[in-house]
This record gives structure tokens, C-alpha cells and sequence, in this order.
């Protein structure tokens, strides 16, 4: 099983990293991190770069396609190569995922018409000219498109699909690995949840972009 | 404010990711990933490489550095370009952390005597002969040492200290920036948590290693 992982310029690290970090350790998978150009390639702050070892044309039919977000979608949104490259892979796929904004590329490529997704909680209802049902759901499995929330929540994801593809037991074992008991400070990670003036000045001013 | 991320050949890729995705947003911070020769720098498993942009005599003064861990504390644990540099920043440094297996690294450089601190559930008693006394806790505060459990707890430590030095309004700002609501899907993430069978046969066969 083949595991490919998109990164372009500016995507966001630990939407990458949290899928990632739990798939990767599917028995005999083969996880490889594709981009259009192999080489590094720069998160959104421009202080990381994570390697991108394969080029898209070298890697034409993994199992699950795994596209992280970033605070400026729309960059990749109108870039061919990926899009095409998307589209023929989805063929091909058995998952094909997204964390964050990464369903708006997804969406761009046309694969989310008629199915319920879902993104970043600022970025909802751009999905929508896509032809895709947006929800308030963390991760949504519909047929063989996941797509998860914001930034974090591919770690959830990622747990969730290797549930479904390796077994309870097996993803309890990788959860206990990675010792994922979240205990965050604060009660803040969701529009619902922070403050209603934290979400309204948020929304006012998308700090993301 | 400099934040410096250590790098060294297999660590694990989201003990760094979690902490950088709260602790570079920061206002004002200069967030730098560093190993003893810039370049990529391979992951546990070998299929991801994050670049180190400095060198560590190139970064002298951080004020904060994070040590992550990785399945084979051993190796750096005895490297003394490592160690030396750990004692040498930890001098000046406002706040020395690490996650998982990293508290293992401040450790060996001695910078845990007498403190509390926690490791990866699997490592906690290795914590004891370097005069640390190890705890359950997820997150651990002494002084100005931070230290985090297994793998994810990155995130909770990331979020804990951002708070302590941007104010508690601006993490919750990042947290639901990142969206950090956690769902997981087994409640599995912790010795105390996982079935008993699954805990013993990773304590009989450390899978880590």
C-alpha cells in the first residue's frame, strides 16, 4: 500500500504531519511526501521546510492521497498541476483525504460534488460552489472521501481511518504510541466552543490569510 | 525571541511539529530548526525529512528550545556535540522543553537533577538515574523545564507555554486557529487509559525500539 503526501508551497506542517504520523505505521505501507518539484518545500510562516522526495509524475497510483491545507488555498486551487494530477490519482485511489483547506483543493479538483466535506471552520462555505455539503463535523467519511477540520484535527483523521483499515485494536496500539490523551488547556478549538468574541474578530479578520 | 527546534537523525516527526505549530506563532518569535549539520534530517521511520536551517554553533542564544524524541534516545544521549550544546544554550534559555523521549536528551546533559519531569510511558523510569523524578503527568512544569510526555502531547505543551508567555486569550486565539477541539476515536492514549493486554505486550516488546 502506497501512502502519497502533498505538500506545496505554504501548506500548513502539522497538516501533513498528523495523518502522517499515525498512517505511516500501516504494516508494509509505503508512505512517500510528493510535491510538483521534489525538494524542500516551505510551510505557511516560511520557517520550516519539510522534503518533498518524489515529483507528482513519479508517484501516479497510490492507495490514499493525503492533502494537507494552508492559509492561502487558492494558489493551489487554480494550479493545474496539481489539480490534474489530484484527478488522475483519485482514479486510482482507495482513501483519498484532506486536512484543513486541503478540501478546497480537493474541491477544485471537482472530487467532492454531491458529497458531505468539511475544512477549516473559516473557510466552510467555500466549498459550497464546489457543489460539496459542507458539515460542523470534525472528520466526515463519505464514501472513500475523508475530510477533516482545521489544522489538527488530521491527528483524529488519521486514527480514525487507520480504524478502518488495519483494525481497532491496531489503531489503539498506534494511539497508545503516540500517547494521544490530548489534555489541552484550554476549552478554545472550535468556533462553538472559544469565545463568541474571539470567533467573531477571527471571522472579521481571517488571520489565516 | 529566538525558538530554537532541535533536529537529529530519527526523531519523531510530530514531537517537533506540535510544539512549532503553536510556539511559532508567537508574536515577534523567530522560530529555527537546528542540527549539528544543516540539511534534512530523517524521521523515525526514514520516509520524511524536515530541514535544519542552522547548525548548532550557529545558534548560540535561543530563548526557548525544544527537544524532541524519537525511538532511539541512546544514540544522541551519548553525542556529545548534542549534549554540549543543550548545557551551553539551557545557560541562557528562558525555557528549556522537550516531548517524549527528548526529556531523555536533557537528561543525559544533566539539566534534570532534581527536577521533576516526564518522558514517553515507555521511558519514564529511564528518567531516575540521571537524578529526575519521573512523573504521570502529561505535561510537566519545573522551573523553567517543560516537559511532555509521548509523542502528541507537543500540542498540550505547545498551547500551555504559549499561554504562560502570550497571555491566555492569544493561545485560545491559536488553538481554535488550529482547531484544536480533539475527537478521538478510541480512548486508548494512555497506559492508564488502553486495554490492559495492549499495555503489557508493549511493555514486553517496546515497540519504539
Amino acid at each position: 500500500m502506497q501512502i502519497a503526501v502533498l505538500l506545496y508551497d505554504r501548506f500548513t506542517a502539522l497538516d501533513a504531519v498528523g495523518p502522517y504520523e499515525t498512517l505511516s505505521r500501516i504494516p508494509d505501507a509505503e508512505t512517500v511526501f510528493v510535491a510538483e518539484r521534489p525538494g524542500p518545500v516551505r510551510t505557511d510562516n516560511g520557517v520550516l521546510g519539510l522534503v518533498a522526495d518524489k515529483a507528482l509524475d513519479e508517484v501516479t497510483r497510490p492507495d490514499i492521497v493525503i492533502v494537507p491545507g494552508g492559509p492561502q488555498p487558492e494558489v493551489e486551487m487554480k494550479n493545474p498541476a496539481v489539480l490534474d494530477w489530484l484527478r488522475a490519482v483519485d482514479a486510482t485511489t482507495t482513501w483519498t483525504t484532506s486536512v484543513c483547506t486541503g478540501s478546497l483543493l480537493l474541491a477544485a479538483a471537482g472530487l467532492l460534488d454531491g458529497r458531505r466535506a468539511t475544512s477549516h471552520w473559516l473557510y466552510l462555505d467555500r466549498l459550497v460552489p464546489f457543489g460539496a455539503e459542507p458539515t460542523g463535523e470534525r472528520v466526515v467519511f463519505d464514501g472513500k472521501y475523508v475530510t477533516a477540520a482545521g489544522v489538527s484535527s488530521g491527528l483524529d483523521m488519521g486514527l480514525g481511518l487507520l480504524g478502518r483499515i488495519a483494525g481497532d485494536e491496531y489503531a489503539q496500539a498506534v494511539q497508545l504510541l503516540c500517547e494521544y490523551d490530548p489534555q489541552p488547556p484550554y476549552d478554545a478549538g472550535s468556533p462553538e466552543k472559544a469565545p463568541a468574541e474571539l470567533v467573531a474578530r477571527m471571522r472579521a479578520a481571517n488571520p489565516l490569510s
